[in-house]
């Protein structure tokens, strides 16, 4: 059968019933059987078929682009934005184009050839820190939005949008909470002092809270990630972790700042016969669905990444639209307690 | 200090050297320390200093575009391919345009409306199922090619291009190991029958490893996705498991068709209190990092994810500018056997 000449009538027929039920069942309409129903929509699922108006409303993409820009596009976390602002976009149809920017790439140089392209309507800086200056940013000339990106400079400035957690807080609130537990050797998985993003950010917050613990921040429970292997992944903190297990001062809590650099450190403590909790505990930073489901569950921060990346577009969208400002805002995350930290005495 | 005026000369000045080792810092050059080397390369950094040249050679991205069409982008394991495939299409030069397809959409007619870009050189589908007349696909003016893509119909089709692996052979090998261990009821977590994808094919090698292990497939051992939640995802995985703990036929192992699914399968088995592999053996399929870095590693049937993403764009590009015929490229997996699988009498 040739898919598109395929009619209401062909599907009707197929199911044995009037067009008139294929419309209802289509339209989640009450007054149908739920049987019937159900055959009807295995038929048309099973044939492709589409119903002329949802064909109609296919809307014309050519139209306009929304770029995103991301640094450490291998984090699962990005990826999960990235997949949830794409909808989000489509939604508004736009299209979106995604470029990928290396860690030792300029973005806003990036961002300015990319402007060239003129159907572009707005961007998106995914990841990465941000560190330009106004008379750079002002050569933007379309909306811009910072998403989960660590601005060490912040410019109080209405040029642009950002969304963001706040990251030193955040961190802080998790360490501090291994500090209740009783915990005094912290060590943590960093990113190195050269990288100004969230890493730099994460580790002052645990900083201070140690501090406020009473505790003296130890450098040499500070670890910094391989720079021979991808930042922020599991493989590195997989790395880096059988280096602080080699160490004289094996710490009894080990903090990473991403989900995945914990969970590459999960696979080493276990690899080297210690037990989690028991012999270390190990908590992340996200809040990814990896760390939720890893056995045992990773305490993390939690990020609201939904609505994050949902925010992100909307924000974007009502300077685009609307014309209103440009605002910064910061959403809460959540500390989750999983079985991979424990109280010591 | 304003960035852009920043030149090497500054940031001679600033590390204390000539312009000379600026520049052999930059080029990799043999004859400089290596001391000096890395202060040059953290002050280039620190300033985000771009060599002249090498903004010179920023490509001009308003030129042309390649469309990537994903169905089911929650898999960690497209994720990883659109990273790839996102940077080798940068490497030519081009834009990336993604674009995720419902899995009730039509992706033939959202390409259909995405080829009104009248840049648009070449598109990608990736994930999913195709089951399309040779009419309808002769309608994208645009050369494509089908990646990880199951095609239940095979049209010796020279019209457009595919690669992947062959899902019912690599589903057959890892599934006539589990026979070979000893398993007799391996049940296996796969799509519902109305999903012609990769889902129907791993099934099949399932079904046709039993078989020629002289046992028969168990309809009571086959368990489809939870049509409420995400398929391929972990959460799913999660949900399924436990229905299968609660059934009266509990297996000794369970084959998932997708790792994310064998990792939540794992979650529900470890919190019921059983044991991974004393008690139930779990494999999965894709061969993704968190496969690896699950305790225990996951048995599974590894794609060559970077080799097919880096043929699916090369041969596009053969097909695009050499005007090479287009190919159909199968390529094998590997066995991967982890410790989430065991031997039984």
């Amino acid at each position: 059968m040739n898919m598109e000449t395929i009619t209401i009538k062909d599907i009707a027929r197929m199911c044995g019933v009037g067009v008139s039920t294929v419309s209802r069942a289509m339209n989640n309409h009450p007054d149908i059987n739920e049987e019937t129903k159900m055959k009807v929509m295995e038929i048309i699922k099973q044939y492709h078929y589409i119903p002329n108006n949802s064909a109609r409303n296919l809307k014309r993409l050519d139209a306009k682009v929304i770029a995103i820009l991301v640094k450490g596009i291998s984090n699962p976390f990005f990826m999960k934005m990235i997949k949830i602002m794409e909808s989000e976009i489509q939604k508004k149809k736009y299209s979106l184009v995604l470029h990928h920017v290396e860690m030792n790439e300029d973005e806003v140089d990036v961002a300015l050839e990319l402007i060239k392209e003129k159907r572009l309507r707005g961007i998106i800086f995914l990841g990465g820190y941000f560190t330009h200056t106004k008379e750079k940013l002002q050569q933007l000339q379309v909306p811009f939005v910072l998403s989960t990106i660590a601005m060490t400079q912040k410019y109080q400035d209405t040029s642009y949008s950002s969304v963001s957690v706040d990251d030193i807080k955040e961190s802080y609130k998790l360490v501090d909470y291994l500090c209740k537990m009783g915990h005094k050797r912290i060590a943590t998985i960093v990113a190195s002092n050269l990288d100004e993003s969230v890493g730099k950010l994460r580790q002052e917050g645990y900083r201070m809270a140690l501090e406020d613990n009473g505790i003296e921040p130890d450098d040499s429970l500070i670890y910094v990630m391989n720079h021979e292997l991808d930042p922020y992944t599991m493989e590195n903190g997989y790395a880096v972790m059988n280096q602080i297990l080699k160490s004289e001062n094996v710490p009894t809590a080990v903090y990473a700042i991403s989900d995945t650099l914990a969970i590459g450190a999960c696979k080493a403590i276990l690899e080297s016969g210690r037990k989690i909790p028991e012999d270390i505990s190990v908590a992340g930073f996200d809040g990814i669905d990896m760390a939720y489901f890893y056995s045992p569950s990773i305490t993390t921060i939690r990020q609201p990444i939904e609505e994050i990346a949902k925010e992100t577009v909307a924000i974007l969208f009502d300077v685009l639209r609307k014309k209103v400002d440009h605002q910064h805002k910061t959403f809460e995350a959540e500390l989750v307690i999983g079985g991979s930290t424990r109280k010591i005495d």
